[in-house]
């Protein structure tokens, strides 16, 4: 209960230090509040008074506390080299969903409140709310999948292939320093409808294969797996249904702990020794086709129902991959089980192998997952159905691209090789060593710029004919025209175009 | 006192029901809040008491209210048309960003709250607040150019070219029919730097020209003013220095209301019906360089220096709008005032000559903006040393285009002209009028995608022939491989490409 009022309570009595109320009120307040709760509460409502009433204190009637120039905590601006990087990753990646025949949409960066509302389990407690002005009540997106089935849901689509690039919301404890912030870009692709078994899930495969190739990231696997696989091997382990989700999350972690923690994490949450160690003997498996035929024979997991739909599955998907050549990319690993609730099927991974990075770990569609993880995914059938008034369910399989993991590796990969991206395009700059010229200049970048030619020139009138030229060696502007009169004008008859050469100041003129 | 209570205490209580506090600790809750407040305000606490109590009973035990299948007030998804037409907007207002030479930079979609205090006067009201939950104040941005001032100070850049799209919030009454939400896009393009004077300013309404032609908007006309100007007629016709702001806000006015109106409005505002004549002699001209020529000759105007500064200013403008090719488009226009208080000197406004939706406001550029406008800015050379601690100042100029309200003109357009704008840019589609071509379909868009084509086949094992040609028809797909064997293979060898003809199902083979 303290829990649930304490934000609002500190925000009452914050705002009521304004209105000057007396010690003796606030007590009264805390108490009053409180009244109906247990007395070990009390010296923690205590300690907040105290520390209020210091802060108060603190505050006294000095001068306004000292302006803030920052950006909010878990964010940052990106410069424009870091935007040059990010339009490089958004191009490849757009390129890619629009050579599958995806269409883009957009839905508001925040939803109703309850739209967001048991989606997430405990992560919920990360959902950034708008404050209660009047009206709605509302919160920040925390993925664009919730949003995508809230669309799909109330627009009745029967199927679309989409994608979605935008920010997500996180109050999560941020780790900047490794690439984890409170406010990031989700890259998603999404193929829903009614269509036959893992056609559609294949093709996301292709594309997170796609996508890596063209980033040229180095070495990845995609590793694979299904849900009703993994709940087949809880269930004939003699796992209880119940603990389905939590020996889940356990499984999840084999990627970055040895077996034996694991399975201590598992005994600890109640499931038995004998459990475990049978548990164990499937989740440490990983191959390709050949497993999936020896598991398909395997006496013990034939009585599931469930785990045969999904290895018959996985057989066909492995087919599937084959013609689409990602096969030697694939790994199935029953070790993959992903946190999220809401996936139903297929699920899978992408995990770069020689990272220079591997020590962290990303959130990619909506969970923590492995070491190196740069896409991950899965099948959600009935997401949209949890939204639609009459249950109305439209299957889909869809995967998140992790490109600020990929921004990183990047900016991290340039840094190291020296590579310089540029961040404008400029092909020309007019320049001239000589005052009164900047008319003619101007005239020269209209023209430039009606033949639809990136063009620029400097805003003073007078420059110095160095700083022109730095100009052009900072941007990396290619050419340079050079307008002069006289002697100087002499050189290259009127104007000179230039090629500037990187490196230095040198400038190789090229009568123009 | 109660307005600042009264929505944390609302969030308090009813956090509070769920804990199920009695009927007397409210009561006592509230008069303990407000025990040092006026007994005026005691009625209006138990009227919110009464409410809530209402509510609370109203509530129940029952079933959980129904869950809402929508977005928020003022909000709207964005569908793969709308993104389309979007898409295409963008790409022609960044190519011309980029011809201009500017990098991007992205700023995160909220800020400090205190960062937002104090730049919008009146509509800071509007701003969306987060929710304290613990941790920082936090407010969703309101424009761009705030965040852009913030970033300039905090890095302590002291110039660059930058253009960033996003989109901003505002709790406004929203009027969707007209296309006004509360999260819209704004496309800034802003020059911060010490350069010579209106070499910048001119490269700014060059860049409105350049986009309204580009966008094959109609024709249209570029009022231009200066604040300096403005502030001298004011001066020298009586006007009080402190009320030189609310005499603006109504001259801005004459866009849309007669001269008479806006005169009374300006006397409610208390100027002498002296000054206000005064001011009408000058507000109500408009023309080119020789009516600036001419005011440069004003006996009145001249005892103005800050006049005398922006009409000398004025003149250099026309001359380097005349160089870039943009004096056709440009009318002095000294009615033109801009509601935002941080301009202090060049600003302009474009406007739509035949709109259909000439009876529409929108807001640009942080204002409610005359009739049919759809670009808006000017220069603020004090904002980023607002923002500084020691005040360093970074003069700037900025544009913003009016997207949305765009977006809204090329929709009804195209919806005019029966125009179709496709969602998706696949080239081919492989399809099969037999069954069990499912797997020579995928080796054969893997071929295609291998060639960087963009290319679709059905997700169905076996899709009926109708079903492929229509989805082709539906997308504007333009080419469409056949594949069949037996008798229907013979027709053209073993594959056929056809081009689909639009407008109806025949498609017209290709022998490939």
């Amino acid at each position: 209960m303290l829990k649930l009022l304490h934000a609002p309570l500190t925000y009452c009595v914050r705002q009521s230090l304004k209105i000057n109320v007396t010690k003796e009120n606030y007590q009264r307040i805390f108490s009053c509040l409180f009244c109906n709760n247990v007395s070990e509460q009390k010296s923690k409502i205590d300690e907040e008074v105290a520390k209020l009433l210091a802060l108060k204190a603190q505050l006294g009637d000095g001068p306004a506390p000292k302006f803030q120039l920052k950006t909010p905590k878990g964010t940052r601006d990106y410069d424009a080299k870091q935007m040059a990087v990010r339009e490089k990753v958004f191009n490849c990646v757009i390129k890619c969903f629009k050579r599958h025949g995806a269409s883009t949409l957009d839905t508001p960066v925040f939803e109703l409140k309850e739209t967001l509302t048991n989606k997430y389990g405990e992560d919920s407690k990360l959902i950034y709310d708008l404050k209660d002005q009047g009206g709605e009540m509302l919160s920040l997106r925390y993925d664009l999948t919730v949003p995508f089935a809230r669309y799909m849901a109330m627009t009745k689509s029967q199927n679309i292939k989409r994608y979605h690039i935008a920010k997500v919301y996180r109050r999560d404890n941020p780790a900047m320093t490794r690439g984890r912030y409170r406010e990031f870009y989700q890259c998603d692709f999404d193929i829903a409808g009614q269509y036959d078994p893992m056609i559609p899930d294949a093709e996301c495969l292709r594309i997170v294969s796609e996508i890596l190739s063209g980033l040229d990231l180095g070495e990845y696997v995609i590793k694979v797996n299904d849900r009703r696989i993994l709940d087949g091997v809880f269930n004939v382990c003699g796992c209880p249904s119940d603990k389905f989700r939590s020996a889940c999350s356990a499984v999840d972690k084999l990627d970055k702990m040895p077996w034996e923690d694991v399975k201590a994490e598992m005994i600890e949450k109640g499931l038995t020794e004998e459990t475990t160690d049978k548990i164990g003997t499937y989740v440490q498996l990983s191959g390709g086709i050949d497993l999936i035929e020896k598991l398909l024979t395997d006496e013990s997991l034939l009585k599931s129902k469930c785990a045969v739909q999904g290895l018959t599955d996985m057989k066909l998907l492995f087919n599937y991959l084959e013609i689409f050549q990602v096969i030697d990319k694939a790994s199935f690993d029953l070790s993959l089980a992903r946190g999220l609730d809401y996936y139903t099927g297929a699920i899978f991974e992408a995990v770069l192998l020689n990272s220079n990075t591997a020590n962290e770990t990303e959130r990619v569609k909506g969970e923590t997952v492995g070491v190196g993880s740069v896409a991950g995914g899965g099948r959600y059938d009935n997401l949209v159905g949890s939204f639609d008034p009459k249950g109305r369910s439209v299957p889909c399989v869809g995967v998140s691209i992790g490109v600020e993991r990929i921004f990183s590796i990047l900016e991290a990969q340039m840094k190291r090789d020296g590579q310089k991206l540029r961040t404008n395009e400029t092909q020309v700059y007019v320049a001239s060593p000589q005052k009164g010229f900047l008319q003619e200049r101007m005239k020269i970048v209209t023209e430039l710029w009606n033949s639809n030619i990136k063009a620029e020139t400097s805003y003073k009138k007078n420059p110095k004919m160095l700083n022109q030229l730095q100009e052009c060696e900072e941007s990396g502007i290619p050419l340079v025209i050079i307008i002069a009169s006289g002697e100087l004008g002499k050189w290259g008859g009127q104007n000179s175009l230039c090629h500037i050469k990187r490196g230095n100041n040198s400038a190789k003129g090229e009568h123009g």
